[in-house]
This record gives structure tokens, C-alpha cells and sequence, in this order.
């Protein structure tokens, strides 16, 4: 059943609309560069999310379209190898053209043609612009932790935004405990791509399926980084007994010790941040740790990181369009709670399972279907959101996924214990 | 409750024997090289399953005891933190001193004190020498396939024994299909490192818990060279349809086109083995074969891996002594099966399932708490025991583990399917 | 003696403003990209020409001059150890701050108080802005070939400038030999870092001394395109026996089969150039060729290379100023000759000759004192300026050097043999 | 003119019983190891010296030679292209096969062979057999530093002989300066490959011709240990200053801080050798230092390093088999200087010369003809030979050449002046 087709273009206007106020404070310059070989430029976000559109629906679903320019898909495509020959990732910080302005030009042309097509589109192809608007949140997410490393490896330190006012909050108190549910419990969604927001969900988080749990209970709320700095200050960056064994080799070659963007300056710990540098503030939730650091911190404390799917069986009362999300352009970053428990937003939450299939998963046929399952192998499952996810993208059942040693994403901390 | 002292002694001495039966081949020389970072030195192998008697029964629970070489610790720990620096791993092909005869001069000195010792020790540490009896078994497996790779890069192709003699077996028709279990099952084993080897079992198999399994079936036997044969020759290596992302990677980065060990030499396939360069065995079971491998064969032949779970539960009957499994010194190789279903030895067969700690799983204090629960991260399960494994050390329950793209042991595969 | 002020500052306009010219048609972005390590961004080399009059001059010859950053000395110093730390060579390219128009306004800005200055400085300080606009003419060829570089790694190909009207020029003959001078003759130059472009030296130019001579000729032009397009026919790149040691490891490790910028398109050679990819012209001379290749192509051409000393006394009464040089802004390349023997411009001679120290070379103290002395170990000599060096920055004393991989400037050929 | 047969089969008697005499403290597995990429084994130098006498004499001059191996000149060519595909040089250290007694019973059975055919050899290939025997000589050279190299990497810190007796020498007084040489001298040997050892010279030593040399003084002695060690008191290797831009570069890349084989122990510096771990000896030459450090340590000095005519010229008159050279197996080292200027022995002396071929240079024909020329890039010249190099090998002439950052070699610095 096909979605009002009104409905989804307005969803696409909103969402498109979003990645361009983004990246309004940037010049082309700034959105040019590639900071490291995981990030990638601003600009390139914004053209592969379209080429994503181009491709999919407009060059698989509407006849007689013409390419915006035939050398581009080279450039834009991601990681899709049933699409052919791609600019290397590693290279892609190294093209000036097409220029910002020119990749604006095409974003509108896109759109023009989309917003065209959508009333005489097959509901697959609507699903296919569902789709396209789910992945682009991903990549607003992207754009903004990829700007952040960027800006944080200029030693000017500059500040994208100006700092968002703040109410000082006090230190929460020690964690408390919740008590989760054991035994038989359901997870995952019996959604798919669907052109209706509510309906959605990607491949990776179905089947819908039964899973056991231990009795354990879960942290009320994310490590903060106060927290994090008396962990420091006990040396547990230098002890190798709280750390798995390939945590402490890349402790060791990398010379961990604190979490990413984090800077002693005259004895105060320091964070750079969308706003520039600045000191942390003890209250918020620690960000940018990497699941190495999250594994040795809760071992040190004496606790585990939660399965995904405790986490999921505790979440999955709450409102995912609740927290501390991304709304609009602005130097988005955890902030301390004031309330309850809250399990979206602020920090994406590493869990202790890996990034595996559920029973009976497929991935969907075509070029679309390299979407997830191929990166089954070597990652773990976070869950949750941060502060940089578009509101309303998350579910509780949704599965973020990240190689242990990566931290450039909002990455936090919820600790869990069995009971 | 401790096992009686002679019964100990017995196995102890039998372990050791098997270990110097196993180099007997080799000159000094032979067992002073590394051939990758990944593998030892059969003399560091034979001196360091020493070291491990040596420390943590000689040193630490019998009174008086003088350590053989007060600097062979730095040589011979592994990875234990706890026993602090050490000599980096890469570098223990640089050791031409000490000799062969002076390591084993070491092992019959360390062997003359655990006779002494063992009718008067405590149970835990008689516990200690049965854990170090499973260790060097371990070891005996790593021994066999570290040799095996280190000959295999000598351009020679030097033959440490002779060929076996050989009945030719009829390459097997098509697999059959078991159907496994499902619904809840218990899974792990209550064992603990015990002296009692009816009663051992690693840390990491514990505890014992309830799995819930889904309808499944899995394959009557392994893949066979045969079959593999056929998947290289339909494009299997060059079809990134198949591979996980980080499989692909690694295919394009190193140039996989087939197991390891194989070589196509005037349009016939030939494999290495500790019998020399000779050709494949279409009826037995490959080998030789990556996680990624596995991975991608398994979705090339319209199947899937199985669950450690499944793999678990379908082997919970079975004797785990049955197979081709290591007894004595000569060439072990997987071998062509002849009769029905065998679920130990030949190749260990890689799950789908990431090794990560199962519910309530701490592991135990000290230094030889560093055996297993440190290197939950990035690796996967196999499970079944191969021709390299001592026979009596494998168990339904036993967890081995290696990184998804390693290959130099006898790893091998074995389909699954859903219902 | 000083120079009259008002020639030293129209001097020091014109080179300014070419720098300016050369950048026009670049963006932000543009400029900002580093291709390689051994590039800079445009805007790089903007900043750091000027950051050397505003340390070398204003900081530290006029009285209360104010820096106009007092982060950017750190950015944009180069190699300069005694003005200590500085940003890592391979990030210049990470700086999308500060902008183009933040740089345009730091050389207005310095370049408002040199003219300020120029009046009333110490003839020591006059001098170094003479040295100052040396430097940064060397800063506008690497400007440029920088500028090549980056644009070749765009998959786009995009041109710089259109490209230049030609008048096509016949396929020069067979080479001509020129007998040289034999027996002692005068080298290098009595000049120093000196107000007058006239008396100006690089101190690695002196000091002037005797050099004896072998009989030898030395080629009337460069090698050409086609020229070496028959070397690569020849097989020239795949036969060891042409090739110095470390040459040919370079050409297997690196694939190289042809010139920088070279690729074959249906047949028919192109090269990459400021003006785009096109046909290479045979008649031209070859350029964007290594040391090594420079070495394998004399020897495969039976000849050899010429040393500095052959080429100096050879040149030395040409005019410098002739040739194909660098005037203004536009698609500099080398062009066919069509008239006698031209020592200076079009391509970079590679010589024979190491770049060590003249007999009783001393650096000159201070900063500037690391301009040349401490790169006289693994480089070679090169002579007689490119089609990128701006006129009247070159001498027959004039000692260019590079590593011999290196290619990525207009490096060319010329043979010499031995009579 | 031939020499002598029974004179040429007892140089080649003599040399390769040497080397014999050098490898008999070495185990099978000693000989077999690689230490580094620039090492080979001691295996490897045994074979490879029997492979070019092999090849380039039985081979290609007496009839009906049959190979004693076909499969060993892939693993024994060390990097004569034009003798086809080898065996790659970093994995030298992975032949455990061929054992040392086949190496050795390969040595008898060409020996054998060798006089066998010395009589009725022509000419011509008798003087391969004395260019052999010059490169078995050089080989005895790097089989003593490999073999150095080898146990110092090893933590037991190995003493392959006994200390020799010394009788302690008092610290020399300061250098004296001996004034060289100016103006015209004539350079190089005119001497070729031949049989006689008089007038043998390597293709690199010639042409002999005329080079201009200008005032200058050279030290009477080399630096000793002593002095290095005020350097590295003084802060030179923490001073950018006193390096080459490379030097600097290797300097921090690598961590250097003092000759290679020196260990601060309890404050007392200790150098590694060949007699085990030991103080260094304050009047001995220092030794293992880089043509980086030597550049370093000149500079610091206030002097430079001789170039190699310099050396040359003022050698030309001493006796090159006076001074510490090896004349049989031993723990060689540099030692303290008795008497007057010596020129030969010792320590390798670092010039100031980048080796590049003289004016008129040919390589020979054939595969001998990669012997010296194709290595005339990116490496400084070394004169006089060392503690390891067999008396009667080199000469005033005799040019030795190893990268600027390489060092384990017995390298020294004799210091040079202008005057």
C-alpha cells in the first residue's frame, strides 16, 4: 500500500531541506576536505545522498530520465559494487570539482525531477524514496561527525556554530538500577522499507524473533564524563587488566588516553566540539568513546555493557521521538539529563553483541540490498541515537553499527549487570 | 577433589611425549623459524608450554623452586600482562639461542620437578597441571600448523614426513540435509579446569545456559575440495555478491583465489601439506578456508553457516573421541569420510556466531584469567576439533576461535540451513 | 650596497602580483587540496611566501611590527627548524581555515607594511626581501606544478586555463652533438643573496671554483615525446639492464610504464596538463620523467647523462632570460623547439651530478641558513629552469635539486657523451 | 695474461677456508637466521659465494658441469637480473632447508670442481675465479656484521667468541691535522677483474684520471668512542642543527640517540659485539655510526668529512694490508691506535662523496656487469676498510658504498678541514 503521495513529498522536502541547513556554515573549502580515510567530505554526503535518489528511483523507476552528469555516478557512489567502478574512498578529499555551488545545482535538480515523479511512481519506487530519505538522516548524522573531526584537525580549533546557551546542572548522582525483563522476550521489527515513517525499518532489524534473557538489570542513564575522568585518573587507560586484548594493542599504538577530542589544557580536561573547544562539563554523558574503551570502563567498574537485546526489551516502551536529538542545524552535543531514564538520543549506546544476522535474515535483492547485511562481520551493535540523529529515524529496535575501535560517532556508555 | 597423583603423572607424561614425538623431525634450525607474525617457532612452542608449568605450578606452589633460567621468562611468556614484559611477538624467530637441545634440556628439567611435585601438591594446582596438560595440547595443534606454514613458504617444499598410505574414496554424492533442534537447549558446559579430564573445560564454555534455536537443518558432512573446486571455477572468488565487505577487502588486498596451500599447477589443483606438495583430494574435506571463505561459499551454494548453538546442540551426542583426530606424530590431513555423519575432527568448522562471553561469564582471577575472556572481540567461533587436535582435548562444548580471515589452521565448513 | 629602494619594491610588486595572477583561477577549495605529501595546497604557498618577509623581515628587522596571526607562523612555516614547531607536512591540506580571502588579506596586509618599509631598512634586511622574492618565485613554480598534480587526481581532468594556441611544429631530427670544454673551467657563482637581481646567488651556487673536464659533447636539444614514446615500445621499461638499482625497484613497486601524467587512450598516447588531457605532441620535449628514468633512457639511447659542470660550462654564456619561460598566468608546458640549442626553460635538466656541497661551502647563519645546505644528501643536481620558472629567476649556476623518483616537476632530458 | 694455476688455487684455498673458519661457532640454526632485510644469514653467504663460482665459472666454462642443485640458484642468485627470477631477499631467513652441512658439502663439491678445472681454464675464466674470490672476501665481511647484527637482536645478548686479551690504551690526545695534497692528483686503478691479486681492481675504481683537489688538512686518526660520547653529552643527536634534513628526519623516525650496539647501563655506555656486551673502550675508533651521524658529528666539530679523493690522495702512499684487518675467525673490533696515521683497517671511513660512476666508467658485460654500476645511486662512498675486511682485499682505490642511514657495518668518521 502505497503512502499519500503529498505526505512523502513533504517527508522528502523536510529531509532534503535539513542536510542543506547543515552545511550552511561551511564554505566550499570546508566541505571539501577529508579529514581521515572513515570520514568523508561534506560535500560528498551531499551529492551521494542524491546520486542514492538519481539512481535508484530516478534512473531504475522514471523514463527517459538523463543523468545530471554521467561522470558522477564514479564519484558518488559509496560502497555499491553491483553499480560498478567508484572513486577510491581513501581519494575522496581530493576533488575541488565539482564545486559546492555545483552540487547544490544538482541536489535541486533532483529534487525537481523527484517531486515530479512522485505522484506517478509504483509503490516500490515510493518505498525506494522512503528508503532514500531514511538514508539520508544517516548521512545527516554522518555529515555532522565528519565535520567535527574535520574542524577538530585544523589547529585554529574553529567553532561551526556559535555554543548554545546552557543551564548549568548539578553532577547526577550515583547509577540506579533497572531491573529487566528475562526470559522469552520478542525483538526486532516486522517493518520494511515502507513509504509510512511508522512502518519503517531496514532489513537488518527483522525477522522479528524471540530471544532469551538472563535476569540483569541496566544503568538508569550513560556513563558521564565525569565519570570518565576519575576512570582516568585511576589509570585505567594504563592498566591492561581491564582491557580485551586487541582494546590494549590499539591503546598501545595509538596512544589512548581519553576519549576522542578530549585535551588536558593546564590540568582541565577539554573537549572540541561543533561549538570549538571548550571544558567538558562533568554532568553530560561521556561521547566519542570506542567500544574498546566502553568494555575496559565497565569492567573497571565492575559491570558489562548490556546485550542489544536487553536493551532493546527495556526500550522499547519509550517514545523514540523523545531525548536529546537533532532537529535543526546547530552545534548539536550530549547534555546532562534532567529527568529519567532516557534511552534515545545523546549518545549512541555500545552494546556487548556483535553485529550479526537474526534468525532467517535475507538481504533484499539488488543494489539495495548491499545496504546492511554485507557489513555483518567485525562490528558491534549500538542502540539508541545520539544527539546527532534526526528526530524520528531511530527505533528501538533500530541497529547502528561500528568497528570496535571507531569513536568519531556520539559513542557512549550504559552499563548492565547480572543479577 | 583432587584426581589421583598417578593418574595425573600418566597423562602429563603422555601430553609431553606426544609434544617431543612431534619435532622429532625437525633440526634446530626447522624449529627456529617464524613464518608470520601469526605463527611460532616449534621451539618457542615446545619452550613455552614449559614456561607455563614452570610458572604458575613450579613457581607459585612449590616451595624452594629455582627457575631454570632466570631470563627464559621474557622469552617464553606469551601474552600474559599480568607476568609482565616480554618478548615481542614477531620477534621469536630471532632466537637461535637457546638451542633446541637446551629447550629440551628445559622441559626435562621442568618435567623431573612436576614428577616430584605432583604427589604432594594442593588440587588447585594439581588443577593448574591438567589446565597445562589442555594447553599444550593447544599447543600441539599450533605446533603442527605453524610447521606446516613455515615449510610451505620454503620454496623447496620440504616433506617433514612422509605420505600415509592411501585407500582411494569415492567422492560423496550431494549433502544430506539433518534437521537440528529447536526451541530451547542448553548449551555449555559445567566442567572447570579440573584434573579430572572428564570434567575439564575452559572458562569461556561456561556457564552453562539455555539457547533458543530455530528451525534448521544442517549439512550430513563437511564441504569437500571437490565442491570447492567448482566454486572457484564458477567465478566464486570474483564476485563480490558473495563476500562480506571486510571478506572482499581482504580477497582484492591479498589476492585470495583459492584455500590456502593450494596451487594449480599445469591446470591441477595441488595442495601443500606436512607430507609435501601433492594434489587435492576431491572426496575430502577442504580446508584451509577463512571465515570470509566459509562466509561466501555458504552463500554462493544458497546456504548459510551454522549457529555455534545448532553446531552444539546436533554434536551433544556424538563421541567426542570419534574421527580423525591427532594421536601420533605423521602427516595429518582431513581425510574423506566413510561413513556417516562425524561431527569431531578432521576440520574445525567455523560458525556463525562471533565469540563473545556467554551469560554470567567472568573470568577466573589471576594470571591464567587471561587465557580466554580477553580475546572476546573480532573473532569467531569454530567448533568440532580437526586431524590436528589431539584426540581426548576437544568436547561438544569447546570454543575455538580465530579471526575471520586467518586460515592457517585445518578450518573447514560445514552448511546450514533455515526450515 | 644596497639597491636603489623604489627598483627593490617594484621588484618586489611584480613578484607578488604574479603569484596573485597564478592563483585567479582557482576557488577556495581549489586551493586548499594537497594531493600528495610532496605537495602543497595553493593557498599554502601563498601563506608561506608571505609568512617568510613577515618573520625574515618585518618580525625581525622592524620595530614594533605586530604579527598579523600569532597562530599562523606555526601553519605556515616549512622546514624551518630554528623557528620552531610546526604544523606536519602531510596535513597542509587539512585547512579550509583560514579562507583564500583570510590569506589575500595577510598578503595585503604584509605587503602594505614591506612597502612601508623598504624606505627606511638596513641593507642586510633589503637583501633579505630580495632573497624573499627569490624564494617566492620558487614558490610560484611549485605553485604550479602543485596546481598540475592536484588536478591530475580528479577524475573530472578538469583544465586550469584553455588550452594556448599552437602552431604545429615538425618532428625535430637525430640529436647534434656539441663538443664541450675540456680541462679546467670555472664554476659556480661569486654572488650572494643580494638586493641586485644581477649579483643575486643561492648560496649553494659558491663557492666559485675550478672543475676539471673529460672530453665530451653534449646533445643540442632535450629528448622528445616521441623520442619517448619509442623508448616505451622498445620495452624500455620492462628490461632491468637499463635501470640503476633502485630505479628499477621504483618502476616495479610503482607499476611505472610511462611519464607522470601519461596514459594511453585507444591507442594514442595523452598527457595531463593545465589546459586538460591531450594528445601528447611528439615534437615536444619530454618532460615529468624521473631521475631514473632520465638515467635508464640515456643508457638505453647509449649515452649518458650530463654532469652539472659539463651543463654550466656549456651554458654559461647563453642568455637566461631566453627560452620558454614562465612570464604570466596561463597553461605553461614545454613546446617543440624551432630554432638552435636553448639551455634555459622548457623542462628541467636532470644531471649526472649529486648535490653536495662546492669545495669551502658554508651555509650562511641563521634561519635562512637552512635554505640549501641541509638538503645536499640523496637528491640530484638539475639545471636550466622549465617552462614553469618565472623569468629571470634562473642562472647558469642555478642548482635545482630532487630526489630521483621524483617527477612531478618539468623535468626533462638531455644527453652527453664521452669523447 | 693468466696467472699462476696453482697460485690461483691456492688463493681460493685460502679464502674459502676462511670462510669456513668464520661460520664454525655457528649452529644450523645460528647460519639460518635473518636478522633484517639488509642481512642475510650466514647459510646464505656460505651459498651464495659457492653459487657465483657455480654459475659464472662451472657453469658457464667447463663442459659438462651438471648443477649440484637445480633448485638452489633460485634461492643463492642474490640480484644479477640478467640470472632470471630468485628467491626475495626479506624472506632469506625462512630456509631452514638446505640444512648448514648440505650448504657445506655444496662448498666441497664446487671446491672440488674448482681446482678440478683450474688448469684448463682459459684466461678468462680464471679471472672469474679471482673475482670470486674478491667477492667471497666482501661476503666475509657481511657474514661477520650479519652475524653481529643477528645476536644483538637476541635478548641473551650471545657471545659468538671468547673477549680477546687487550692491553688497555690511553686515550689519544687531540686530533692532529695532516695537510693533503692540493691541485692536480690522479684517482682510481687502472687495474681490472684479473688473476693476480696486484693488479686486481673492481670496474667501479676506474677510469684512472686526473682529479682537482683544493687546500685542505685531514685528521690523523679517526674519532674514538670517547669523543662520540661528549656529543651525545653535548646534546647532538637532540639539535637539528648539526643534521641534514634526511639525517634529522631518520634521527627522530628511528629514535636514535647513539651509535647502533651502544646501551646506557647504570650510566656506563656498553656496546654490543661479537665477544658479547661489554663498556665501550673511550680510546678506540667509534664504530656503526651513519654517514648521517658522521655528517652530524663533523658539523659539530666544526670540520667536514673528507671527500673521497682527499682520501685517496693522501692513502695513496701507505701499505693497504698495514692496520686492524681480519686475518682469521675472531671477535674483530675496531681498536685503539699505538702508533701513526693509519689508513687501513679499523673502521670504513665515511666521505663526503656520493658514489656516481668516474668520467668514462663502463660496467663490464654480462651478468658480472651488475656487480658495482647499478648501484651508483643515493649511496656515499667509504674508504679504507675495517676490522672486518680481509687483509689484502681493498686498497687506496678500493671504493665501498652503503646508504647514508645504514650502519651496521663497521662505519667510522676521519674528520677533514679546508684550509
Amino acid at each position: 500500500m502505497s503512502a499519500a503521495p503529498a505526505a512523502l513529498a513533504d517527508r522528502y522536502a523536510a529531509v532534503r531541506a535539513l542536510s542543506s541547513a547543515l552545511v550552511a556554515p561551511l564554505s566550499d573549502a570546508d566541505a571539501t576536505i577529508q579529514s581521515m580515510d572513515d570520514a568523508s567530505p561534506a560535500k560528498w554526503h551531499l551529492a551521494h545522498t542524491t546520486w542514492f535518489f538519481e539512481t535508484f528511483v530516478l534512473r531504475d523507476h522514471v523514463a527517459g530520465y538523463r543523468l545530471f552528469d554521467e561522470r558522477w555516478p564514479f564519484l558518488f557512489n559509496s560502497y555499491y559494487e553491483a553499480e560498478g567502478q567508484r572513486h577510491a574512498r581513501p581519494r575522496r578529499g581530493m576533488l575541488s570539482r565539482p564545486t559546492l555551488d555545483e552540487v547544490h545545482a544538482y541536489r535541486a535538480a533532483v529534487d525537481h525531477a523527484i517531486f515530479e515523479a512522485i505522484p506517478i511512481l509504483s509503490p516500490e519506487a515510493q518505498a525506494l524514496i522512503a528508503l532514500g530519505c531514511q538514508h539520508e538522516q544517516q548521512h545527516q548524522e554522518l555529515l555532522l561527525t565528519d565535520m567535527l573531526h574535520h574542524f577538530s584537525v585544523n589547529p585554529l580549533a574553529p567553532a561551526v556554530w556559535p555554543a548554545a546557551a546552557k543551564v548549568p546542572v548539578a553532577v547526577p548522582g550515583p547509577i540506579g538500577w533497572i531491573q529487566g525483563a528475562d526470559g522469552m522476550v520478542t525483538i526486532g521489527s516486522a517493518g520494511q522499507p515502507s513509504p509510512h515513517p511508522a512502518d519503517f525499518a531496514f532489513d537488518c532489524e527483522g525477522p522479528r524473533h524471540q530471544a532469551l534473557l538472563t535476569p540483569h538489570a541496566l544503568a538508569d542513564r550513560t556513563v558521564t564524563n565525569g565519570e570518565w575522568a576519575a576512570f582516568i585518573a585511576d589509570g585505567g587507560y594504563a592498566d591492561p587488566r581491564h582491557w580485551l586484548s586487541d582494546g590494549w594493542a590499539w591503546v598501545q599504538a595509538n596512544r589512548i588516553g581519553a576519549p576522542l577530542y578530549w585535551q588536558q589544557i593546564d590540568g582541565v580536561w577539554t573537549r572540541f566540539g561543533l561549538d570549538g573547544r571548550r571544558p567538558i562539563d562533568p554532568a553530560a554523558p561521556v561521547t566519542h568513546v570506542s567500544f574498546f574503551e566502553a568494555d575496559a570502563y565497565a569492567g573497571w567498574a565492575g559491570a558489562r555493557l548490556p546485550t542489544e537485546f536487553e536493551w532493546e526489551a527495556a526500550a522499547a516502551g519509550a517514545d523514540p521521538r523523545s531525548g536529546n536529538q537533532l532537529d535543526a542545524a546547530g552545534p548539536v552535543e550530549p547534555r546532562p539529563s534532567t529527568s529519567g531514564p532516557a534511552w534515545f538520543g545523546d549518545v549512541w549506546e555500545w552494546t556487548g553483541s556483535a553485529y550479526r544476522p537474526y534468525p532467517g535474515f535475507r538481504a533484499v535483492e539488488g543494489a539495495v540490498g548491499e545496504y546492511n547485511g554485507k557489513f555483518m562481520s567485525g562490528q558491534c551493535v549500538l542502540r539508541g541515537g545520539s544527539c546527532a540523529t534526526p528526530r524520528g529515524h531511530v527505533r528501538a529496535s533500530y541497529r547502528n553499527f561500528f568497528y570496535p575501535h571507531q569513536r568519531w560517532q556520539f559513542t557512549g556508555v550504559r552499563l548492565a549487570k547480572d543479577l
